[in-house]
């Protein structure tokens, strides 16, 4: 018997945001691993054994998923949003690389997703319209001098960002020391979309001039998009845009 | 009546990367409007009027757009991939912000889409499992000194980069020019990947290290990924698979 791996994007949250290749994916396994609240979204079926396991265990679960593969169980490993974007699938290389050869010969499929910034930027309008950076702002993987260093260059090439893993409770102060180095860099009152749990029915946006936002407007489950310095905003009766022309005219 | 203009993104082509929000927002419409081959990919049907328009007439398409939903239209404009990235949706905002003020009066909705850089991260593996940029390599709406002011910033941050519009048959040179720039501030053989109509009979993907890719190997149908410093190969039996670890030891 040969086992398949997926890694799986599930999208934002909203059900109507799942791919049907994964919605295929998870019909056909034998067995879901994610972080809790993930595999949480799929649901329970004769036949199908759910492993959810808590945060930072990420090469723990991916070692579990090529092991179980390995046995010739279809395997799916859950993401919110898109697997490749600061989520499972690079864990899952990490720990492939690292681990028993006979790991190579597995079939293993990335299954793409709607990832948050994405989900993000269309509820809004198109923030992300033109050139664009993502950053994760967690420095539990990475020294915090490093976000500073590309934060820095990132106003200076005129990006819009979005901002994934803002704030936590085991990180309070980062996501205050980032977005004074953006006031600061900045210097401007570019806009910055606060968007929480998008596609849920907890769903919050918040769009506030960036020399006005405050740290406490972010959570983990909140995405974050700094406009570059184009980004404008259309004003609506039924709720302001927030759009980055296509164009730039000179520099 | 009341019309409704959604602006979907189709995915990089594959009917199982299309989102169930999309395929509903198509069983419903009245009219679809897009370029010709994303035009195409709609199924025609008894009430529906496709609107097929060429490449370069992104302005004239939103305000046809924008007029048949204020005429009460249920009205879907499609692009590849995702709405909001290097796509229709900055265009229908910015002919919303220059057109008449009952415009703002309409249900706008954007409905988000896989976009190529992550179709194409996926079928390689996770080459943007780390912090990323994406650029629009075409310099038909913005000076090409621009571009490469990003590209050099891109390489310092130490970014991964997906780049969209990397070559057209009236811009053969530009591809050239960048190539050459990232291929002397990088000075290594990280890899890149060339990938192109992935997802589509047409699928090819081809990973070289960056000192030995060439201008041909890519055309508009491909979406070029360019690692970090810190992109890994896992060489396979099935193929090579494309990371970028989550973490960064020192800098």
């Amino acid at each position: 018997m040969s086992g398949i791996l997926s890694i799986a994007g599930l999208g934002p949250g909203g059900e109507a945001l799942i791919t049907p290749e994964v919605a295929a994916a998870l019909a056909e396994a034998t067995d879901v691993i994610g972080y809790i609240p993930y595999v949480a979204r799929v649901a329970p079926r004769e036949g199908l054994v759910l492993h959810p396991s808590d945060n930072r265990v990420e090469l723990d679960r991916a070692a579990l998923a090529l092991r179980l593969a390995a046995e010739g169980r279809r395997v799916v490993v859950v993401s919110s949003g898109d697997p490749g974007v600061f989520a499972m699938a690079a864990a899952v290389f990490e720990a492939l690389e690292a681990g028993p050869s006979h790991w190579r010969d597995l079939d293993i499929r990335v299954l793409p997703g709607i990832t948050a910034m994405l989900a993000a930027s269309a509820r809004a309008g198109a923030p992300l319209g033109h050139d664009f950076c993502a950053i994760n702002l967690s420095d539990n993987l990475k020294p915090w001098t490093l976000i500073e260093k590309r934060l820095r260059l990132a106003v200076e090439a005129d990006f819009a960002m979005a901002f994934y893993n803002p704030r936590s409770k085991s990180r309070p102060e980062g996501f205050t020391r980032a977005l004074a180095l953006l006031q600061e860099a900045c210097g401007d009152a570019r806009p910055m979309l606060f968007a929480r749990a998008v596609s849920t029915p907890e769903e919050e946006l918040r769009i506030v001039p960036l020399d006005r936002a405050t740290p406490d407007m972010a959570d983990m489950r909140t995405m974050v998009i700094l406009g570059s310095s184009q980004t404008r905003i259309i004003e609506r009766p039924g709720g302001a845009l927030l759009y980055t022309p296509r164009s730039v005219a000179c520099v």
